[in-house]
């Protein structure tokens, strides 16, 4: 673990506090990763960005593979510089964009053809040169190609995704160890994707095989939150929370919207990132405390000179009343994308916030169902 | 003048250096004002429009109108308190967007009937619902309602379209001066828009009969930069500078682009509005001083670790280098706009305020023909 450190400084449950340290600081979790796909945070400044409280962003390897190129982020001076993001950056394998944006060609042991969304040109991931893109691009954590079976793939499908994913993780393992020895720099940490759909029996059996391999710095939790029923996420969460080290990081992939990451949290996962702040504000939704999701569109908001959530500490809501920003919706204006995002990255980042603070003093489990109970009858 | 002044400080030839003073504060002149078509300029923070050193914006009567309504405005407490600018507004009269936007139904000496872009329903302007409709909207520069024909109309279209305009005007004035009247907020000015195509005569005769008409605050100049020869357009604005009371500021309507803005100072005009500057943005285009204007697209930025411009002073190129920004158009990212916008905003407004230094020490004319040299070459 050189250059990175998790020290779990409370419990609550299998709720966890922590701090998860890498070369370019400290995170401290439970912790929220707004997502810069291309390198941006959709509209936003790494500024903004940062004022609402996120201490590490995530990247996609996959875009950044096509465009502009790993070789050329690496040319600039990586990640870190190109986006001009001093703080840690996780950049994800590839694999589920590869599974769901592209278009494949063939997907064999060796590893995925697939056609650019972009231009349609060809292109092959494999273990071994996702491990090399990850470490052009030189974020702080990089994650193993894995093969995400949909949501809904039954027994035999999801075993042979897990087996395959199994023997992409050694092969990750194998390359990401030598391009270490290679040169010390970038110092960066590699977390295996733990699979196996909502089958207990994968489930567990994969956490094994994968702590078999080797020590790990940290976890990520794949294939939930890609249609199956809450209910098997939160009970495979739990199943998880058992198995993988207490001592390591655990960061569950694409989840989430706020109150599935209090769920989330109360079962023991530390990182998080969703698309869903962002893609949200482009519709014209924004979370709020007492009213839950709305949509700034209608016509109730029309002369409702409150902020959108009169609780939130964020610029948005500091500056600018519904009606100015239904209006902003409503007439297809930039600004609108870009103040509500920073509304709805700083309801979840704030969110954690308070999450950490209630886990430090015992009190999550009550004030999270106190939340829950609120936010879900708001919807009603 | 109730609330408004002009302070002509300097002239260098017929180019102005001045103060043009309005209930929301003081505008060094010459001036260019960022565009908010629909109370917002695209993609940017009213703070990012004042740091880029602009003292007076402009914002659309016609798109205001209809979205979200001139009474809403005036009910959540006019545009400086709907658009979060406490400066100095102006807003048009509507009439050049019903002309280019709308689909017209009829134009009778009574007003204009026209269909909505957004929505194809039905709406009348005339003098005096132009004069309410910004009166709700509460800037501090209001425009009177002209009838501008198309560049190249023939004599007889632009004499037609001249006296049209100076009857509409005389029902302004009358509206106008009745709603100060009946309340005496928001202060406002009244400029009227000064007609005649490229037609000396017409021009000539123009101004005349809009100073019969009465005293103004400030006169706009319509009718140019839609579609003239350059040379007709420089002809019109030296007729006009001796035409013109001195002791008031002039609106070079819709113009322009940074060599245009020099020349127009050069024959005395001292406030300028244009929306190139954030459309341009939109499509990844950027001035520069030593090599004009510049399209971030072209591959030959795919490695350029310099600023857009760096003699520039903007957030943007202080921040970001053109391999990251061509990475951001390429890639068809929001946060590309947003930065170029800044840039070319703070180009233009920055060329101002040298222009007003160049001027009150008598170096102007120099200045600008080493400016316009040295841009225009490396356009070429």
């Amino acid at each position: 673990m050189s250059g990175f450190d998790f020290s779990l400084d409370a419990t609550d449950g299998a709720a966890r506090q922590g701090v998860f340290s890498t070369p370019h600081g400290d995170v401290p979790t439970p912790a929220f990763m707004p997502v810069g796909t291309q390198g941006t945070v959709k509209g936003l400044s790494m500024d903004e960005v940062s004022a609402v409280g996120a201490r590490m962003v995530l990247a996609n390897t996959y875009h950044l593979y096509l465009r502009p190129g790993h070789e050329l982020v690496r040319s600039l001076g990586g990640l870190h510089a190109f986006m001009r993001w001093d703080g840690p950056i996780l950049t994800d394998s590839g694999g589920f964009q590869v599974f769901s944006l592209a278009q494949i060609r063939e997907v064999r042991d060796d590893g995925v053809i697939f056609q650019s969304h972009v231009d349609g040109s060809r292109h092959t991931f494999t273990p071994e040169s996702v491990m090399e893109v990850q470490r052009a691009l030189g974020a702080d954590v990089i994650m193993a190609f894995d093969e995400c079976p949909p949501g809904g793939a039954d027994h035999a499908a999801a075993l042979a995704a897990n087996e395959r994913t199994l023997r992409w993780l050694e092969r990750c393992r194998r390359r990401f160890d030598s391009l270490e020895e290679e040169g010390s720099y970038p110092v960066q940490a590699l977390f295996p994707v733990l699979q196996g759909n909502v089958y207990d029996d994968l489930r567990r059996d994969h956490v094994h095989q994968v702590r078999d391999i080797g020590e790990w710095t940290g976890y990520g939790i794949g294939g939930l939150s890609v249609g199956e029923a809450k209910g098997d996420m939160w009970r495979t969460l739990e199943l998880l929370d058992g198995e993988i080290p207490p001592d390591r990081p655990r960061y569950l992939m694409g989840v989430g919207y706020p109150d599935d990451l209090l769920e989330a949290v109360a079962r023991g996962c530390d990182l998080f990132d969703c698309v869903a702040p962002t893609r949200n504000a482009r519709h014209g939704t924004a979370w709020t405390r007492e009213e839950g999701q709305v949509n700034l569109k209608a016509a109730r908001f029309r002369e409702d000179t409150r902020p959108v959530d009169p609780a939130c500490d964020c610029l948005t809501c500091a500056r600018y009343d519904r009606a100015y920003l239904r209006h902003l919706v409503v007439a297809g204006e930039w600004l609108a994308l870009r103040l509500l995002s920073i509304h709805n990255l700083r309801f979840l980042v704030g969110l954690v916030e308070q999450a950490r603070c209630r886990i430090a003093d015992g009190s999550f489990h009550a004030w999270r169902g106190d939340w829950l109970e609120r936010y879900r009858g708001a919807g009603a």
